[in-house]
């Protein structure tokens, strides 16, 4: 593949659909779905073998970025990261990724990936983005398409001219771009399906860098310049404030409907990949295996007699009687059981709660740090017990506390603990207790990951109450 | 009422139909499934307006009677308690109740009453119980009817024989019993609806003792025989272990089927009172309100359209939709998922985790101790993470483990704490740790609860790792 060759992994979404195992802020390119690997490890993984990890640029945003660098450690030193202020649909974010390679490289093409798809044969896919990357050298805006294999109606179509062959490579085919369909009904899905020349929308695209940007000029103008405004900024070290605040005013579009469906340079491929936009609990219907009755069941379940249902859950035990294309989705803190002809209305759901004001919305249990993970193990009025997973070498900022005492039972590995002046270190089944207002930190000065059982105890035990004085992710205080 | 009138509470029956609410160790009548009282809270209170509490008798068995007696802790000092050594159905558990007031009182006539029934009507139930003491000293076995309501296939039946009219007291009348019939199936419930003179049989019963030995000498000779060798050994201070040997060869048969149906005495009162055999989860709903879906809906619960459904949950939260007919129940260690016309194979269930040795149906994560509970945050290998709540004046017993150490952190109340030789107090806040093999006790001096969260580590960190060298409770090292 070109040197000038690079990946955009669009991974900025929130978790509404995939509720209670996603969250907003753990949404479901984090969840280990089908096979031992998150979404998004399975992206980059299949995403290296067509470009160099240096070559890799994850979109994404301060909420995931910890999280997603955690599941992605085996790369990320060399992986680069964009961070976008706030979520503004994928325009804005493919255009502030477009922006960052031009100053790298102004001939760089991009293959744009989002982090949540199900894609099998890298081989095949490999050989689609390097047919892309010729394409897209004589200017075309490429999109990948997929054959339908049903009438599908969860996805948009795309209608391709199929007597404007734009090339052909190893048996692949390109051609112009008829017209993108949003999706359609089941009765347009079928006529679809039936007349051939309609593909569904991947939201997979390779192009030019600079050539996207030609494209914003010609669709969206205002966006552009608010993006070169911003790129401007962030090259001469503005005040990220001030990018933020640049960023919000940005038009929240999507790139199929600013730019795809207004270019005259729209080329679609129909690739022969296997793929899925894993868009809701009943897909996973397509991905895991099945029992003798139909059923998936993945995690603790005790069943009689159920059909056709599906099952994703954790440690907790869930037993089940007699269900029919049911869904239970068991988590720590909450449990999802609706039928899986209405999995859409997750996103309902989730809804209600966001304006409930329900945490169970927004994470989980388990919260990633750059340092490890913490997971709540009770949370109630005047304290909280949470098990520390740090890992080795990682430590916490230096900091203090105005409303809580910590009590620290260290469980595995070596605690390196300072308090006030005094540095020690505590191994398993030792234990120790921060006073109110003393200053503080815990660190894991070994090679093995360290576990502490941490109990807080004080009338605010809010995870906003820290003072740091000295933190290695460069977090304020 | 006469002096003479006692009552025996049968409280000693294991949780099946209400897992996950109920366990092996936690039956139904410890739940709040109706108000703000558990069903035995609510029979006691109902017999404390028909008899003292020192005239009333709980036979129940070791596993439960510690969490009994904190449940009934307003009244049991004066309660008595008669223990079961195993379960053996109603037969042995009502004879061994019999034996044991006959021994205080020859004239002693007994109302038997399960804990787990829902009743209303307390002044209806309190002339039933009168009546049914005056029938019993001509010498009858008296049990109360209900009349039926519906074609109900759930109860057995009792056909009165309407023409053997044996008294009327305040508008109730007593009739002999023509037969016990078991079960029956729709149709047959249906014909004995129309036809009138069938009423359900509530197991609730009233007699002299002395007139029940001597109906178990006539059709229960061997069981007679072997009660009375256990109430010798008993009343002679027989060893405990000889006791428990001689009940277990006991026959378990059920009063209705040892005795009650082989009788001549056997009469019945169809009484006034309202009364509910809270049988499965699905007999909720005509317990509880419904909305205007016709949901019941207790706990934590976020739904969208569903209809007809059960929802019991406690904390933690659960999202559904679209549910129609069905049952949720939530427990913070397991759920359970089924139709509300399949609840009756929740017994199944259970059986099916008995088998496996899942702890899911043996115990709550919440457990219950003479000096008050404790509630298990996480059960990990090598370490457990509990929150303990004491009773004031309560102490746990003198005692070493050999495999762990624990760590407490006072959240409220104070500790007293004695660790070797050293004896100190800890308020909320502070904390410290007993080390593997230290001798101690965790003591509540104060007149408030305290709660005390513990962190066990150790390669072992089971209930039994225990070595007492003296404890409040009489518990064996």
């Amino acid at each position: 593949m070109s040197r000038h060759l690079y990946a955009a992994i669009l991974a900025g979404g929130s978790g509404t659909r995939f509720w209670p195992m996603s969250r907003e802020r753990f949404p479901k390119q984090l969840l280990e779905i089908i096979g031992e690997e998150t979404l998004i490890q399975q992206t980059v993984r299949r995403v290296l073998k067509v470009v160099p990890a240096r070559n890799v640029y994850v979109v994404t945003n301060a909420f995931q970025v910890e999280t997603i660098k955690l599941q992605l450690s085996n790369w990320k030193d060399e992986l680069n990261f964009v961070l976008e202020p706030e979520s503004r649909n994928t325009g804005p974010a493919i255009g502030l990724a477009a922006f960052r390679l031009l100053r790298r490289d102004p001939d760089a093409t991009m293959v744009v990936l989002p982090a949540d798809h199900v894609i099998k044969g890298d081989g095949k896919f490999k050989q689609a983005v390097a047919f892309g990357y010729r394409l897209a050298q004589q200017g075309a805006l490429v999109t990948f398409g997929i054959r339908p294999t049903g009438p599908e109606t969860g996805y948009g179509y795309i209608q391709s001219d199929t007597r404007a062959l734009l090339g052909t490579f190893r048996g692949l085919s390109g051609y112009k771009v008829r017209r993108f369909v949003e999706k359609p009904d089941l009765k347009k899905a079928q006529r679809f399906l039936k007349s051939g020349g309609y593909l569904w929308n991947s939201g997979m695209f390779v192009w030019r860098a600079d050539r996207l940007v030609e494209e914003f000029a010609l669709h969206q103008p205002a966006l552009l310049k608010g993006l070169q405004a911003m790129d401007k900024m962030i090259e001469t070290g503005g005040q990220a404030a001030q990018v933020v605040k640049r960023y919000k005013r940005l038009k929240s579009v999507s790139i199929d409907h600013g730019l795809m469906e207004r270019s005259t340079r729209a080329t679609v491929i129909p690739v022969e990949f296997s793929w899925l936009d894993v868009g809701t609990w009943s897909s996973l219907e397509n991905l895991l295996p099945r029992d003798k009755r139909g059923n998936v069941m993945t995690g603790n379940i005790v069943d009689i007699d159920s059909h056709r249902s599906i099952f994703f859950t954790t440690k907790r035990l869930v037993g089940s009687i007699g269900l029919s294309d049911m869904v239970v989705v068991d988590t720590p803190d909450a449990t999802l059981v609706c039928p899986k002809s209405r999995t859409q209305e997750v996103k309902l759901l989730v809804e209600v709660l966001r304006k409930r004001g329900a945490p169970e919305h927004v994470e989980h249990t388990v919260v990633y740090r750059p340092w490890g993970s913490y997971t709540v193990l009770e949370d109630a009025r005047g304290y909280k017990v949470k098990r520390i997973s740090m890992l080795p070498g990682r430590r916490l900022s230096l900091q203090m506390h105005r409303q809580r005492s910590e009590h620290w039972v260290v469980i595995a590995g070596t605690a390196r603990i300072t308090r006030g002046d005094k540095v020690f270190d505590l191994g398993p089944g030792e234990s120790t207790g921060i006073p109110i207002q003393a200053k503080h930190r815990l660190e894991n000065p070994g090679s093995v990951p360290l576990e502490v059982i941490e109990v807080q105890y004080g009338a605010y035990v809010g995870e906003d109450d820290i003072v740091r004085y000295q933190d290695d992710y460069g977090r304020s205080p």
